[in-house]
């Protein structure tokens, strides 16, 4: 198969920093479509793949899967792209497609697994695929998103992954007008839930450890914030339909679920590495859940791209260089960026 | 209020045995039904309130929460029963009738807290209400239930908690034709379970740590049934879609997640007093539930004993008289009973 030569950051080891580094592209077939990125989010998950903090990460390793370019060649057989669109890539660039979850669009179940957009095999070229830190990135056709018109191209990166993670949850579990949603944690996922239950008509309670962070909670859109430091605020019962813990950090999910009503679901995003402990009287008593969710299908990211340009929702970013990703990934460990770092990939060219 | 003095079998403290003693009934109100008690089943609950194992219990205390009788009396203006009906009462018998809990029929989540059988604030008389181990029983005719013709009666006793406590959830999380369902614990609620799903046409696994019972599954309708101790058994993934978890001991609910479909719910109706371990990982991926649930409210009751009806459905019980109740706890605690004990309370009178 033929293949170009690209321009990437990525990292040859776990205890490595991210440098520029060649990969390889495979020239697109006939389903395939080029895109130059222009714009990808940084999420944590990048920064555990660089690290191998999860294991089983392959090197060399470039991380990014919030990605939105402009499409620069199509296979002869595309029909859904054309050149100069305003695309988008997500965390699955390919699956089965032939399962039933494939066939529903729940390919993020998709059962013999699907292809995430970097260190997964490459069926094309061998080893292990490339993210979106690089100057371009090619896939077939389904696996691609429009991005539509209004949707500040910077800002809509982090939709691809923190944007589904969240509004998928919140779809599944059929929040609307009426309901009352919690948000546990105000970072990348969090400030985006926000808007995203918000814009979906739900009355919205913000948890958070940061007396900051709950200040600004209402300039997001929240309706109340409440300090989970302050154990008075917590002692209330917020009766809360649903809450969407982005919390990846050690906490305790009682001090949540004692917040649900009747047939409430704590729903977890967020992956602490310490398992859940969960009181049973807790859940038994208003047949309360608790349950997780990962990401969405690929109808399910572009119902989400619609839904934010319908009504306006990208992330509040920091848009930095490509060289500052190290900075950044040290930055995002401790907590400290409002809220997204985006990586203008006009700067690797350069 | 006029009175009745009625023989009933209870106990005065927490480490005491239980033994005979005199109660008050209430004169039926305009609205009272009252039934001569015919049998009793005894729960585990029953057990943890007479030892005061959960706290608040309060003495005298007659236990006794699955009640099946005969009425006897019934005030003016009730309409839904005549002397010499069959009728039973279960685990509540008043509510407040007005929230919006109670007005949808979920009289188990009123907001104003409901009444249970035994052990609750006794409105008419003061002190606290007494519940099935006694002679005869007065409650409201909206808090009873018609016992269908064709159900034994002494072994239809268990459906008015064990029965309920495992049909509500099934039904809940819509379980019938094409589920795959999972009973973890085959005791009073979990042999009831098997039944009950069975019924509603699911593909039953059952998940027992005895061999014995893994033999005996079958015999009450399981499709499959895997030992729980054998780790190469437990290491199926068998994609169930809901699992029933009835067991109260210590257990790692992380083992049977593993045996979730997509989408599946593991859901507590046992009370295990040390919280639940649940891995973030284990529910994130494939969007896996752990809920609890509790009993259910008293039109559900009502369905299910005419489900129970209809399908030929009763607990396998051992019949004792009201003298071996205490033998009854004891062997309740070691787990040693073939499936429900249910007390004759024509023994009582003797």
């Amino acid at each position: 198969m033929n293949t170009k030569q690209r321009k990437a950051f990525g990292t040859a080891a776990a205890d490595a920093s991210l440098e520029e580094l060649a990969i390889d592209r495979r020239e697109p077939s006939p389903h395939d479509v080029e895109m130059d990125i222009l714009y990808c989010g940084i999420c944590h998950s990048d920064l555990h793949a660089a690290r191998n903090e999860w294991g089983g990460s392959k090197y060399p390793l470039v991380p990014g899967h919030e990605i939105i370019g402009r499409v620069t060649r199509v296979g002869d057989h595309v029909s859904k792209f054309k050149m100069g669109d305003m695309a988008a890539i997500g965390c699955i660039v390919d699956s089965c497609r032939t399962c039933h979850y494939c066939a529903e669009g729940f390919e993020q179940f998709c059962e013999a697994g699907n292809t995430i957009v970097f260190g997964s095999p490459d069926k094309y070229l061998g080893g292990s695929n490339y993210g979106g830190f690089s100057e371009s990135i090619v896939a077939n056709e389904d696996f691609i998103l429009h991005v539509p018109a209004g949707l500040d191209p910077a800002a809509a990166a982090p939709l691809l992954c923190a944007g589904i993670t969240t509004y998928s949850p919140l779809r599944h579990w059929k929040v609307g007008p009426g309901s009352r949603v919690g948000i546990v944690g105000i970072g990348g996922l969090g400030h985006l839930a926000i808007k995203i239950a918000k814009a979906m008509g739900a009355y919205v309670v913000v948890f958070t450890t940061s007396a900051a962070k709950a200040a600004d909670a209402k300039r997001l859109g929240a309706d109340e914030a409440v300090l989970s430091t302050d154990a008075e605020q917590m002692k209330q019962r917020l009766k809360l339909n649903m809450i969407l813990d982005t919390v990846s950090a050690k906490h305790n999910a009682n001090d949540y679920i004692n917040h649900l009503a009747v047939d409430g679901t704590l729903v977890l995003v967020g992956l602490p590495i310490e398992p859940l402990s969960i009181g049973a009287f807790n859940i038994v008593k208003g047949r309360k859940s608790v349950a997780g969710s990962n990401i969405g299908g690929i109808a399910e990211t572009q119902e989400m791209l619609d839904f934010c340009a319908a009504h306006n929702i990208t992330a509040d970013i920091e848009l930095i260089g490509v060289h500052d990703i190290n900075t950044a990934f040290d930055r995002l460990e401790h907590g400290d960026v409002h809220y997204r770092f985006v990586v203008d990939m006009a700067t690797l060219k350069g």
